[in-house]
């Protein structure tokens, strides 16, 4: 069932024990708005738990400060934060929770819709924007530290405000996190403005061996494995470079295609115009935005190049 | 003398043939914020003239289309738009109009007060969230094309809402320009996410000239005209490297050597933190903003590196 803002919050105040599933190879925005989220149904008195199948990278650290974690097992409210399918859960929670979970508050017009109560926002950029506002109708205080655990999600969900999901709402609440405290310039610095020597070895190594397709208008990024060893840089490295490929003039297909460790291949995709990442992804098994999308390619690089050019073809054809 | 928003919009209604004067080597904001203007005092009847001492980058065109430009020569008022000291208008319109200067409209903390009247706003992102403000105070409606000029100011000027003199006022004129018809992703797509094959053959260039000094807490990196031959770039396409240098991990200073065609070196100059690019530049003859200064020497491109190390040196001591 689709709900709104009002019926979530008051879901959420009906609820004592509550736990907020993050999604797999967790990022900004799932970690920002169920830490953020977590904090204000503390100071409601409530006892809560954020979950992620995977590790908390370094970087996002911070969410956790201060925040009680609820770890007795025992809920009354299964929630899935910025989750659009059960499958992103990972594999522990997926077979934890999966057919347990009674709410999901999520921005992705991919929403498999797999929970019992859905408030879906496709026109916000970000799950942080939304927890933003349900968080102002549960009555609660941004204070600093939500501030900045929303601002992070806020952020890096838009490529700092550049992706063409910002909208004026955004911007607003980007506005109202900086006057509530988040510590916006120090997120912004770490996020976007700061490149180690590794990531930087790891950018020169990717971007030389990119290739264009299509008559220029798909870019493909090759990220392997060996790239991380010859950079010292890791794998989390690899989200900042998935926007590099579209931004070559004149590519409105740019694809960063990174080998896993078991040697599968996780392909992220952006497109510029009225081109339809999620369109492309979906029909590989993926899902997404339509100016940013994934999917999981089973097979050889070659194989995994030549199935995504054959999907990007159909999508840009008399474009 | 200082006046304030609304002793300014009296400036403007009382005249009628308004010259507005651009700082040199023009950027989105002198630009943006001028063109801007002029778009408003037309649709309140006025004549007007933008003028810039240099040739419009072809980027910026589109913020002339359909402007009104008065060409007579005879003016009632002449005012300077994002102009921070008379050196910066350009030898040509330093030498017609430097001591006929009636207004300012500025954000630089550094602006030297040349002019008869002039409002300052050093805690403005942009002087085009300046204008943003005086179109209101004018009580002319802020069209689609105005909202896309001043847009470009407020983008350009901070990075896309990166830079940390970024406030809740930028992102929320943000909001309000994009509501008001501002092309903003087509905007962003031309300034920030999009990368000629010559740039990016420039890029490359460049930071493999690029070295770390004063214990790596600085980064010098020099863009010479033989790279610019090499990569087929344009000396336009310099300013979006002068914040390549400040991204690597623990530099403090980021310095961008561009060699200007007589062989003199423009030294663009960012920093992190409680470190004041404008100190440092202001001491070798330039100025700017505390996060982002730039000066000019005139001297060999090593003895231009030790210039500026010197008063960086000065400017980190005990940081």
């Amino acid at each position: 069932m689709m709900i709104d803002l009002k019926a979530c919050a008051a879901k959420l105040k009906a609820s004592e024990k509550i736990l907020l599933l993050c999604h797999a190879h967790p990022d900004g925005d799932t970690l920002g708005s169920a830490t953020a989220l977590s904090a204000a149904l503390n100071a409601m008195g409530k006892e809560v738990l954020v979950s992620c199948s995977d590790p908390i990278p370094a970087c996002f650290g911070f969410m956790f400060n201060g925040l009680k974690q609820y770890e007795s097992g025992d809920f009354d409210l299964i929630a899935a934060i910025d989750v659009a399918d059960t499958v992103l859960l990972g594999d522990e929670n997926k077979e934890k929770y999966a057919d347990k979970i009674a709410l999901c508050i999520d921005h992705h017009g991919s929403n498999r819709l797999f929970a019992e109560s859905v408030w879906l926002c496709p026109e916000s950029a970000s799950t942080a924007e939304m927890i933003f506002r349900l968080i102002g109708e549960l009555g609660v205080e941004i204070t600093p530290h939500i501030a900045s655990c929303l601002f992070t999600g806020v952020s890096t969900d838009t490529g700092c405000f550049r992706f063409s999901n910002t909208t004026p709402e955004t911007h607003r609440t980007a506005a109202a996190l900086i006057e509530a405290g988040a510590d916006s310039k120090n997120i912004i610095q770490v996020f976007f403005e700061t490149k180690s020597k590794a990531y930087s070895a790891l950018e020169k190594l990717a971007l030389d061996g990119m290739r264009l397709y299509l008559d220029d208008r798909c870019a493909v990024m090759p990220v392997l494995q060996q790239m991380y060893a010859e950079s010292g840089a890791s794998e989390n490295d690899t989200d900042r470079l998935a926007n590099l490929p579209r931004q070559i003039e004149g590519v409105l297909v740019g694809i960063t295609l990174k080998e896993l460790k078991d040697g599968n291949f996780k392909a992220s995709v952006r497109t510029h115009g009225d081109v339809d990442a999620s369109e492309i992804c979906k029909r590989l098994g993926g899902g997404g935005h339509p100016g940013a999308a994934g999917c999981t390619l089973k097979m050889s690089k070659d194989e995994a190049i030549s199935a995504l050019l054959a999907e990007v073809e159909k999508e840009i054809s008399g474009k």
